[in-house]
């Protein structure tokens, strides 16, 4: 069993700065020419002097009557001066330019028209409601830095002042290739035997691609073949993609080849950051100069090895530095452990109760994708911390925007199947709502509720005492607290046999019979 | 001259409410099947339940050797156990799934390999390091709700729970009409005469549409002819698209058919809303029940027509809420009046300034685009106030990231070319800083820098006493404040003449001759 020397964790940014360092940004990225209207999104690569102004005349900006505001200055409140078309005065739309000789506009809510005859009750005075040349745009004028991303309204700027073709840098480009044997190809809707899984980190990590306005490129699964894999990454390096992102086989098993197969290509300056999920990721600069990802095979491993390492190397290359996401303030409902020396990434059940906002931790496993689906917001855990106690606070990247977050409501305690059914109804709403519920028992919910830190509990507590269900748990463990109980559902619990039960089952003690066989829910 | 009845103008919530009463969704935004990899950012139509759970199997959660934990339990410091292969352990990498019979996996880390002997020096607990069946997603239980906005992580689940195809409604789709005699196709690449302007709303708002995954087309503009217009108009009604979008002519002068057109098409349901810019904002429902917009000409006036109507009355077509944008509390460096009964969205230059961020309102005038481009936050003045007091707290919707916003380095005072040049230069640091810039003056610099409402100050004060510049002043109106001086540019004043000054021009004075023409700078 052959086994590659392990990786040698360093930090994130140490890990990007190793390769803005080694990558060649004027040679890899270069700037392309695009009509001004498709270059939503993209990168400056010259600042943007103004070639028209705007506008390009004196223009009425409002609707009424043009005037010169010299011959205005009697007119008052009670003693309304008269006014005769196209001499005194010309009807103006707003846009229209100013005519020659004429440098005030009285809006027509304030004019009385008869007629030829205008009449008006207040002096205008010189420019009154008139847009001047260049008060938008003045020729010349520098309208956008260098290396500024263009926003809709930027592109809007550009064609008022004229440009009509913008340098701009290219696309990021990346080429994607799954590996495994045990994978398989999602575009053959394929049904997985044992040991089998479907590909989807190249679709997931596509539209990440697509959200930062980058360009992925994908083939199908290549097997656990050094042979295969080489060519794969060959043929990739040789298109015209800056990246080549090699999915999976990144860590040091016996058949993870990446690490060799980047060190064939080129060099290979980072196996392992010290972040958790993430930690095999691998990077490194291909002979011809382009960049090269071992991304990891869990896929949320593979989403901090994108947004933590690829997302800011892209946006060096790119000339700008990657949008980042709100940040909010999260208190903890229950500790987190956390190692030391790793900076831990995780992923927060959250939503507001009263004026704060609560998190709780959802699993650590990397492999759980729906931890990232179910999550509001990603917690960082910083290498110098061990652990956070339950409510300490804790800073968190938003994964859903805040007026989505505004309408969270956050269930903590027993999981039942209604609440799933509740969560799909309650998006139905005119103004949907979104519940974000984790799971951890009956008492941990009320607990939570005691502590503010939920907005409701799931709870299924009987008491043989008084023969009741919740209602005697609250009173001992959350008396004085303002609830409401919902009934949400009753649960009938046993044993499921075979129709006609064959094998006469009655209760927990036939399961020890032989030959009989009990499968937990 | 015919004018319309001039417009009733009502607040955005209650214009926003109006329409998706008259409107009908279900009939209007109705749902399509889509390639699970081709739905990002769509909305699911229903709810969504796996189909496969992932793993499908128990697998390896780590590299290693798999066991029976029940035999590992003397293992100890100091008493390794001797595993044979194939007998007591097999050798496993992550993802593989656990040979029958075993039920634990211990790391390679952990395990001295000697030819078919394994040595190991701790137990192993049952389904340590093991992922089991479903640990992500269970068959059968709710991947997704209805009405969810597809993310990449959603993709990657929904692959994984072996989902092909989604079930989605379709995107927004509007049809834009640009109107008006005086303005330009842009796609012409046209020289603007007097009294011309180039459309360029198009662009932006398509910009803005495809940002928000609406797809929007686009007509070369229509002059401002009743007939042309209503054919513009039934065209697009007659396409697919949901919306209709009539660029300018929305107001009441003498040539805006926009209203009119409606009333033909279907029925005007808002003519003005109670903001400013966006006030004279049509809409109306069609005979065929789509969704007709007339948007203001002024481009801040339409993007808040687009942002503040037509964005939410969209997303509750699409059956969800539109994304907003971060809020942040600004502080700001000077009285912001503002009209009783309007609400008032305010551009804002913002950086942080110590630990605070500060505000300084741009331009009001709604015909300026580059206000939006140049601002850094957008505020908005309630109904019932009646302006803002210098040093008040006001909500501003951000234009920019948040980790933008801190790299924006606020510049307050006296304007200089050289500002832009920096500006420029600033952009192409390895990690770039936005200068963000308004013009207030030298002394209105000075003063901010001493209220701690900007961290630069652009002054050319010139102290005839002293014949110095802007130190006397500093230390006048700013002593002891701890700042650096630096001397950007020295500038020259004076008269630019013809060359070899043919009219002997010496001083002002030569201004008041006859046939000498002065124009400001």
């Amino acid at each position: 069993m052959e086994r590659n020397i392990y990786l040698q964790t360093i930090a994130i940014e140490d890990a990007v700065a190793r390769l803005t360092a080694a990558l060649n940004r004027e040679t890899l990225l270069t700037p392309q020419r695009l009509p001004t209207q498709d270059a939503l999104g993209r990168v400056t690569a010259g600042p943007i002097f103004a070639r028209l102004s705007a506008p390009t005349f004196h223009s009425a900006a409002m609707d009424g009557i043009a005037v010169r505001a010299r011959e205005t200055f009697t007119a008052r409140e009670g003693q309304p001066l008269e006014l005769t078309k196209d001499e005194d005065f010309v009807s103006v739309n707003t846009g229209n330019p100013l005519p020659e000789g004429f440098d005030a506009v009285v809006m027509i809510e304030n004019v009385v028209l008869d007629g030829d005859t205008a009449r008006i009750e207040a002096p205008a005075f010189p420019f009154q409601h008139v847009r001047r040349i260049g008060e938008d745009i003045v020729a010349t004028e520098l309208l956008l830095p260098q290396h500024r991303r263009l926003t809709p309204y930027d592109l809007g700027a550009l064609l008022s002042a004229g440009i009509w073709e913008v340098d701009v840098f290219e696309p990021f480009r990346l080429a994607l290739i799954p590996t495994g044997d045990e994978v398989l190809d999602y575009t053959t809707r394929p049904e997985p035997g044992p040991g089998q899984v479907v590909e989807s980190n190249s679709v997931m990590l596509q539209a990440m691609a697509a959200e930062w306005g980058w360009q992925a490129t994908r083939v199908p699964p290549v097997p656990d073949d050094l042979e295969a894999l080489s060519a794969a990454v060959d043929m990739a390096l040789a298109s015209n993609a800056h990246c080549v992102v090699i999915g999976a086989g990144s860590s040091a098993g016996s058949k993870d080849f990446t690490r060799r197969i980047m060190e064939a290509a080129g060099e290979v300056l980072v196996h392992g950051i010290a972040a958790m999920p993430g930690k095999p990721s691998l990077l490194g600069v291909a002979k011809n100069g382009k960049l090269m990802v071992g991304a990891p095979g869990y896929p949320v491993s593979a989403v901090i090895c994108f947004e933590k390492l690829v997302r800011p190397i892209a946006a060096w290359l790119g000339r700008t530095l990657p949008e980042t996401r709100p940040t909010v303030q999260v208190e903890l409902t229950r500790k987190l452990p956390s190692r030391l020396g790793s900076r831990e990434f995780v992923r927060l059940a959250v939503g507001k109760v009263r004026d704060k906002l609560v998190g709780t931790p959802l699993a650590r496993a990397a492999g759980q994708i729906t931890t990232l689906t179910r999550a509001q917001a990603m917690a960082s855990v910083p290498e110098q911390v061990e652990g956070l106690e339950a409510g300490s606070e804790v800073q968190a990247e938003l994964l859903t925007s805040t007026g989505e977050l505004d309408r969270t409501l956050l269930v903590i305690g027993s999981h039942d199947n209604t609440l799933d059914l509740l969560a799909n109804e309650l998006m139905a709403l005119a103004e949907p709502v979104r519940l974000a519920s984790t799971h951890v028992g009956s008492m941990g919910g009320i607990s939570a509720l005691k502590d503010g830190r939920t907005l409701v509990a799931g709870a299924h507590l009987f008491d043989p005492e008084s023969g009741d269900f919740n209602f005697p748990f609250l009173e001992r463990h959350a008396s004085g607290l303002d609830v409401r109980v919902v009934n949400l559902a009753v649960r009938h619990q046993g044993l499921m046999v075979a129709p006609d039960n064959p094998k006469k089952i009655k209760g927990v003690a036939d399961l020890a019979r032989e030959g009989v066989r009990f499968i937990n829910r």
